[in-house]
């Protein structure tokens, strides 16, 4: 990234100096951007100018794009104040629900401080979303390279207009990262569904857990691992999030329990006509929908699996990627299983198909332990 | 592994010569024990003498020991024909449900071919069940360490002999297992928990999947991936699993479904008093759940992690694996972590805690590029 390639010209304003805001900041300057930061915490702004993310914000400021990066239930006072403060100004944010700020900004005013937006102003607004995975506050853990190669969405709506969308593109390429267009009843369903669903859902599986023996966790494999990962999310910040996205999430959910009802009836009584089909019938739409996510690289292909077995000693995993680098195979995704007591684990290499035998003959051949 | 360390003397029977049967004969053949494979299809037999994993079993045969490993809905029935047919073997089997086979045996005969069952028959049979992760099919997969560092069930009753006990755990010794004793019907509800209730719900929430758009479903990110990985299991398979441990499964589902009420009342009605908070505790709930899953050799420590960028090509991942066995930091867990369209990856890596500082400092010494 140099400053030549910047694709933004002029000041870029970021509010809200956490995460996202201070990589927003660190990225546009890595590319020579002038970026102005304001924090309703003081020493969270001065964190992030020392950290490198902009310079405090001036009075005469007059930014071509406002970046407002602050929690969901702040999103649309603190765009409404912008689009007011600075009327030169495209303004977007990074909220991850885009119906609700949008809803509050166009009622003008309802449950907002500033009552005097008008038209005009509300069409400098672009909501966005970075899907930037995990959540590590503040700007201590922001980085230039957070948004590489992420998808990023951008909101679109009747009567917006592609020169003001296409500023927002710009930020999210000078970014790195992939612009994808979208309307904004559609986002607030899309992330429903692959990210706010599946997070209660893991809450509500991880909440088992709480009353059950330890013998009985000992069995735990990886299976009710990967369940329950996410459920070690920060529930501050998804309250909000399911809050802003409440009607979207409950009609997943509600499909979800007729889902599970079908399951208990089947399961309470195995000998009635079509019980164990119903069971089967739901196991194989399971199958079915997790096929349809996409694979790495945005692909849908599915890759070949090697699986290696590996002494638990510093350097040996390192050794065996190292050697099938050597080979010139590549390593599409990894995964690393361990059983409680065991001082060996598994590596779980997926490559593409076409590569699979060779891996595994000259693996072999270098005297790994190729299982399954 | 060798002839003279076998802990078992004399002849294994093993019935069943799919991936696990086949499994159990090549480790005990390793060992030097004398196995012989039955199978109802001839075809499979052949197969799993063919790799090794025993001889045919003759009419002459004596053994101290029979390893029942075919589908649940069989066992009971099959591990009956076993004890009627070698008065002086002990019988265990490897299916990973407990209670309704030891039931359908006690019922001496009710709903097996075999009524004439004694109670000093039943005496010989010891249930067990290897948790032995994930589900290859057939002795083409099989291999002489499934079962290596994986904790292994055997199930306790009142009046089962300690010596009886003791054989079995000969055998989960001689493969490399972890021998947990449990009893029959806490193994059954520990299974529910750690391993049926999740594949269900994963399967639920992998269901939702199926009608939503191509659009939706690029913004997924690692945590649907992994709340819905396990969907993509056998469902012949998991129909008897389920439909075996019902009752278990069906408890823990309906207080998965009160709790799933809760939420959809907090969420339809967000103002009414105690709503968010409702929220927040079940969030909270699920922290405490997954906080409580056992973490790699079984210890409850929680492991510091250190996130580096990757660059997608051969050996990338490799060499900075190797570096960090040159630091002598070793590696407890690793996740990687992929974009849709992006030619950078995430390595995420678990450290013991006292390791961590060192391997950021000594990593980013030789310039890898660490983030958040």
């Amino acid at each position: 990234m140099n400053a030549t390639t910047s694709r933004l010209a002029g000041q870029v304003r970021v509010v809200g100096a956490g995460l996202l805001g201070a990589s927003v900041g660190l990225g546009l300057r890595a590319r020579g951007v002038d970026v102005l930061l304001a924090d309703a915490s003081p020493a969270n702004l001065s964190l992030a100018i020392d950290y490198g993310a902009g310079r405090a914000s001036t009075p005469d400021a007059d930014p071509v794009l406002v970046v407002v990066c602050v929690p969901p239930d702040l999103t649309a006072s603190v765009v409404a104040a912008e689009l007011a403060a600075y009327p030169n100004a495209i303004v977007t944010d990074v909220a991850s629900v885009k119906v609700a700020p949008l809803a509050a900004l166009e009622a003008s005013g309802a449950g907002l401080e500033r009552a005097d937006l008008e038209r005009a102003d509300l069409d400098r607004y672009v909501g966005s979303h970075p899907l930037a995975g995990r959540e590590r506050g503040g700007a201590i853990s922001a980085r230039a390279d957070l948004f590489l190669g992420r998808p990023w969405v951008v909101c679109t709506r009747p009567g917006l207009s592609r020169a003001r969308l296409s500023l927002v593109e710009s930020l999210i390429l000078d970014l790195g990262a992939t612009p994808v267009e979208m309307d904004t009843a559609a986002h607030d369903d899309a992330v429903a569904l692959v990210s706010h669903t599946p997070q209660i859902i893991s809450t509500l599986m991880a909440s088992r857990l709480t009353g059950s023996s330890d013998a009985a966790l000992r069995l735990a494999g990886q299976g009710v691992r990967d369940v329950t990962r996410i459920a070690a999310s920060e529930p501050e910040l998804w309250v909000q999030i399911l809050g802003a996205n409440a009607p979207a999430v409950a009609d997943i959910l509600r499909a979800f329990r007729d889902d599970l009802d079908h399951v208990l009836g089947a399961l309470g009584d195995q000998e009635a006509p079509g019980a164990r089909r119903a069971l089967a019938e739901q196991l194989a739409r399971g199958n079915a929908g997790v096929s349809r996510l996409p694979g790495k690289h945005g692909q849908d292909r599915r890759y070949a699996q090697v699986v290696v077995m590996v002494d638990d000693r510093p350097g040996e995993l390192g050794r065996l990627l190292t050697e099938l680098g050597e080979i010139g195979v590549n390593l599409e995704d990894l995964r690393l299983e361990h059983s409680p007591g065991a001082q060996i684990g598994l590596a779980e290499i997926a490559v593409l198909p076409e590569s699979q035998k060779r891996a595994i003959d000259e693996l072999s051949a270098r005297g790994w332990r190729i299982a399954g």
